[in-house]
């Protein structure tokens, strides 16, 4: 992870969306006289992977921005009626062609920053149609979407609002109803689980992901974001693909995942939007030998962020891993943390031909300058995307 | 401060560069029937004006950022060959063309993100030659930017290597021969001090400033950053322009601030570089009647970012500010830090038509999407300002 290989003057092989060769310039080109260039400046990446988002929302949740600023406490910002269920009332109240126009634009803004695979969830619907509608969204968003999205099922993102009372009952619907229909339908590819305490405990999670691996779902987890209640330590027992978040992980749960072969997918940009001090100990999690990914965590509550390459910055800033560290975590162990390690996020014979260039002369600045979108040009399957030209907009503001 | 008026389908009437009236659409229109019309969607903002930059240098600082994050404190990072002393090393070394073409970049950059006046301070030459040489060089980018740029004299940066045994020699040098030369070429208008335990304490820092005043150039101090040590209460009594950085201010210094026309430049995507979990208390300056301002620190050590709106975002996240709060803090406040209180910073008759336009639906996403530039237009004294339609390239890399 601590490790990456530079070439200077190299070239890249690709054929029939698959990267064939990677060698020296002067070497591909010889041996490949026929062969149609494509000059690059600058520094050519894998396409970034973006392993843990929730793009499919209505509008940014800017009054939960300025009140969790001015000291309100979560359960108030509840109260008053922000939170995820704001989320949730607006993705419920959304049409279908809505959601997916908006998308659309952030999956579009997401590539011009570089990834070309995106996890998307659903989980702002914790009802049987609206998370059915969220995961429609992501597979017709998938259908035109020069990136490669990733659909993942979170009804367990909190307990439905119908079921405050009767919280049992959500989590029968979530294992003997939704999951079984979303994996017959084809859905999504994983299941994950808000695991934290007042929302999914550690036997919750545990029933609903068990439940997952029957329907032949992945199991994924949010787990420890806040406080530590086990969720890393339940994610490799179940040998999850990734745990998310662990700002608050234990020892215990360190010691877990690095043993196992569940990723580590840190979010730092989440913690510095929410104004916390605390940051996951990602240096004690690459030490003891897990496997760290970083991520954008994009949603309108705690990280209204579509740039993989400010959570790099932040990896390196408030994290403490280095620049290799960062450029893998956002590569190869993302797609690892996708159920894609080999297939892609990195520049090597078989995988495929996602590729990003930015305009840089040393590949360490892409982790280096903040807030400035240096991606010049992004590939998908190994033909060029066109990428917007003015900003677009992230979304729709609803007057409230 | 915390008041911002938002007008629907308003317009903006410009003649000679300045602001002649503002009002609704239709009555303006109906008012000035010749006038060419310029349709802008989206929201428009006052120019942003950045009031803190070190924009003058030569390549990034990467090994500093990746030295600092795996541990190393900033005395070991200085004895490897790091740190400010790294970037005078280049900056003497670099001949004014190569510093005048980086700086050019850099300054459209910031222009792209909303900045139509930008501080810029020396502070990387440490001696008289090279000191004037960085101050030529904003005043070339001056000539042909877009953006106005306002100059300031840091020679005392930090003391310069030369003179590490003999201090007394190099604030003399400063007070007698820098200072003065800078004074009499017009050279700066306003002349700050990093005033901070192990760089130059109170007592010199007042001696320096003192001096600046003799000569007609406007004090500012960097103040109070990582320890305190009074340097908010002397800028206070020195009748500063702006106390900048702070997150280590004293209460005194807190009221010292609030009992001024001094203004407290805060900096927080330094802070969040820098991995350093403490932020500048905005919320007590705010309430205790300080006026307080936002800037980038834009520098290759310890803020490589060009994005006021970033900083927005982390004003709100990392402050506790409110939107309205921010948007002042990169305005009006932002204008009276640079002594241009009541000529820019605000879309009112007789201010410069210095404005920016965002492709978002609400004022306040433009300090909440994090890292995404939504800057669609810029205008500096009426005019439309052409902006880069791909990446330009922040740095040169200097092979070490």
């Amino acid at each position: 992870m601590g490790t990456v290989e530079v070439l200077r003057d190299g070239a890249v092989l690709v054929d029939g969306g698959r990267i064939k060769a990677v060698g020296s310039y002067a070497e591909l080109r010889d041996a490949h006289a026929g062969a149609v260039v494509e000059e690059v400046r600058g520094v050519l990446f894998p396409g970034l992977v973006d392993c843990h988002t929730h793009a499919v929302f209505g509008s940014p949740r800017l009054d939960d921005h300025e009140r969790r600023a001015l000291g309100e406490d979560y359960k108030t910002i509840a109260a008053r009626g922000g939170g995820i269920l704001q989320s949730v009332r607006e993705v419920r109240a959304r049409s279908e062609g809505e959601l997916l126009a908006l998308t659309r634009a952030r999956v579009q803004t997401l590539l011009a920053h570089g990834s070309t695979t995106i996890e998307v969830k659903s989980g702002y619907g914790l009802d049987p149609a609206t998370e059915l509608k969220q995961l429609r969204v992501i597979r017709a968003a998938a259908e035109t979407a020069r990136a490669a999205l990733v659909p993942t099922f979170l009804g367990a993102h909190e307990v439905s609002p119908e079921f405050r009372d009767r919280r049992v009952d959500y989590v029968r619907l979530l294992c003997d109803e939704m999951i079984p229909t979303v994996a017959r339908e084809r859905l999504a590819v994983a299941c994950d689980v808000f695991c934290e305490p007042g929302v999914f405990d550690v036997a919750e999670s545990r029933a609903i992901l068990a439940a997952a691996q029957r329907y032949g779902l992945a199991p994924k987890l949010h787990a420890d974001e806040l406080e530590g209640s086990g969720g890393a330590e339940l994610a490799a027992a179940l040998g999850a693909l990734s745990a998310d978040h662990l700002a608050a992980i234990s020892d215990a749960g360190i010691h877990a995942l690095a043993g196992s072969n569940t990723v580590a997918v840190l979010l730092p940009a989440t913690m510095v939007f929410l104004g916390r001090r605390r940051q996951a100990p990602a240096r004690r999690l690459v030490e003891a030998g897990a496997a760290v990914a970083l991520a954008t965590d994009f949603n309108p509550g705690s990280s209204p962020t579509v740039s993989l390459p400010l959570v790099m910055v932040l990896g390196v800033s408030q994290l403490g891993l280095s620049h290799a560290e960062v450029v893998s975590a956002v590569t190869v162990n993302a797609a690892a943390a996708l159920g894609l390690a080999g297939d892609r996020g990195q520049i090597a014979p078989g995988f495929r031909a996602d590729l990003m260039s930015c305009g840089v002369a040393d590949w360490r600045e892409v982790a280096y300058w903040m807030g400035e979108n240096l991606v010049t040009a992004v590939w998908t399957g190994g033909s060029a995307c066109p990428l917007p030209t003015a900003p677009v907009s992230l979304g729709l503001h609803v007057e409230t």
